[in-house]
């Protein structure tokens, strides 16, 4: 067994030895011109990985910090949060948590969000924000980002928060054109940094919302982030090494081609469904609504999914997710986020082989 | 001119590649067994430069970030914000944008908080939370911590909230025999880490506070830092990367010996201070209030100080900080935090002399 454990879950995942090679560049201070330059430099390729013509925020935090930030920021009467699992279904108490009203709007899990509800509880006219994961990492589900944004596109004083944390660069998550007042993302899944990084968009009428509620604090302020960044600055000490390999993961990309990665992982995604499927599973997610960055698979088969493992991190120094919450055992989850490859999945997927020859 | 310019502000500094060798290990889950062994398995030593029996916690965020939630976990009445310098004066308007009742006890730049005044502020009964920046790092002046600290004790219901982000191993700051309900600071000063990282302690009886106080939130909600730590966790997906840079320096500080640290630290900036009389200045703080981790210089020869920095980046590929703020210009300041050695520390004053020649 190597003291290296490949991680297949779904975030963090690994980090590939030219990412930990930019982040080891030496410190530069954070109001010079080199942190200026650095940051202002990955400016465009940022909004055009986001899809959009807004300013992408670095902050110094995971998702979460921004999340809570969103709902401190816009929620003036009352909140919707969308759930369908373990990370969608916390956000309505994190709301309650900060003092907004919040509701949540919740469905199976391993089911999608559907826009058709969303609408008839928007139309209540008691929301003015609504939160949306658009991919929930509990449960490898999907959610239909366009038809969700059009429908909130409806409800003119409703702002959309989504959060793509497990989606974001690898499947396209546009901003602009969804209308998504904020979008919200973190490093240590498909752009395959360490964690501690969160990058996100404020529309115009966010800013104008965020201008009209107090208490928002300063760490997460979004107008003490546009104030900094219309200066190529963050409003406190950023993580500069990993923006540093932020901006190093940005060369890859673009090098790679922004279509090809999307195309990589989807087709690497493939690959793991026809394990799923050659080996008698089936997938938590309805058809449709699978997510493209990882699988959760239904453990229909009821294997030993902790021995599964065990034997994968034995024999084979890699490690999958044995599932999340409540659903831990009856489903597990294999990522295929970041830098994967078409050898690297297939090696994963042969020491799955071997494992369940041999539970 | 290197690629290299080594930083001589005071934070984030120069970290040492042991540090960012560390910092390349290969990523774990944040919620395995391996995060909870390196969580648990530093706080004792952590513990002991905390110079406290209650947990240190780990936040993924700058300083600033636990200086916010310190506000919004203990403030229910108002909050008396002491204030000698640029960030000691931010924390009253922090205090504000987060809804509380905040009151700024201003002292002149360049002074420390005198003991005295804090009693007669706290007398009127109107606090029930009081902020400390145990060395203002604009000024480089020191507070005297057990002093005040021994005053807010006799007021039983003030929690006494102190930043340590530019002293804290640099010299000793206890936790418990001072009464500290929250100490915080970051990782990009005298541990010589990059930023993004920030360390705190709560009291038993801050703890007690917060569970009183709705709003909280979660990302900075002390009470869940709690119930993570408990299990050798965080609330938050947390930086691994900078977390192992840490459990390396602690190494380091321990190999070193945490008293010769200390001593080391206190003999560089008397290294630093003969230049200064040596060379015709003035330091900014009153004589027994100067920090022991950078000294802030006051420009009584009027010199340049932009050139004088250029040059010494030009010829020597190392920089200083040319004063923060209303004081820029009027000030210079010189970091020996982290890593610095006696021979560093002679080659950066050499560089100054150096450059003051070529004025």
């Amino acid at each position: 067994m190597s003291d290296h454990i490949r991680l297949y879950i779904p975030g963090p995942i690994e980090v590939s030895p030219k990412s930990f090679e930019a982040m080891c560049k030496p410190m530069i201070g954070h109001r010079s011109k080199d942190f200026q330059a650095l940051y202002g430099g990955m400016q465009e390729r940022l909004q055009t990985l986001f899809e959009t013509k807004q300013p992408v925020f670095l902050s110094t935090s995971s998702a979460w910090g921004i999340m809570e930030g969103a709902l401190r920021n816009l929620v003036a009467k009352k909140v919707l949060c969308c759930g369908n699992g373990a990370f969608s279904d916390k956000w309505v108490d994190v709301a309650q948590r900060c003092g907004k009203q919040a509701e949540g709007l919740m469905f199976e899990w391993g089911q999608p969000v559907d826009p058709e509800t969303v609408r008839e509880k928007l139309s209540t006219g008691e929301f003015d924000a609504m939160t949306l994961i658009h991919n929930e990492t509990s449960t490898g589900v999907t959610s239909p980002l366009a038809e969700i944004a059009a429908v909130v596109r409806e409800f003119e004083d409703v702002m959309l928060i989504v959060d793509t944390v497990s989606s974001f660069s690898a499947e396209p998550t546009p901003v602009d054109i969804n209308g998504i007042d904020v979008m919200l993302t973190g490093s240590q899944k498909a752009l395959a940094l360490p964690p501690g990084l969160a990058l996100f968009t404020v529309s115009d009428a966010a800013f104008a919302r965020a201008e009209t509620i107090k208490d928002r604090g300063y760490y997460f302020d979004f107008l003490e982030f546009k104030k900094n960044q219309e200066k190529d600055m963050t409003p406190s000490t950023p993580c500069i090494h990993t923006i540093n390999g932020l901006n190093a993961k940005l060369d890859d990309i673009f090098n790679e081609g922004v279509e090809n990665r999307y195309a990589r992982h989807q087709r690497l995604n493939g690959l793991v469904a026809d394990w799923v499927t050659n080996n008698g599973f089936e997938f938590f997610a309805p058809e449709g609504y699978r997510s493209i960055g990882l699988t959760c698979i239904k453990n229909n088969r009821e294997i030993d999914v902790s021995r599964f493992n065990q034997l994968l991190i034995e024999n084979h120094s890699l490690t999958i997710n044995g599932g999340y919450g409540k659903i831990k055992g009856i489903t597990f989850r294999v990522s295929n986020m970041g830098d994967e490859t078409d050898e690297s999945i297939a090696g994963v997927l042969a020491a799955m082989d071997d494992s369940l020859a041999k539970l």
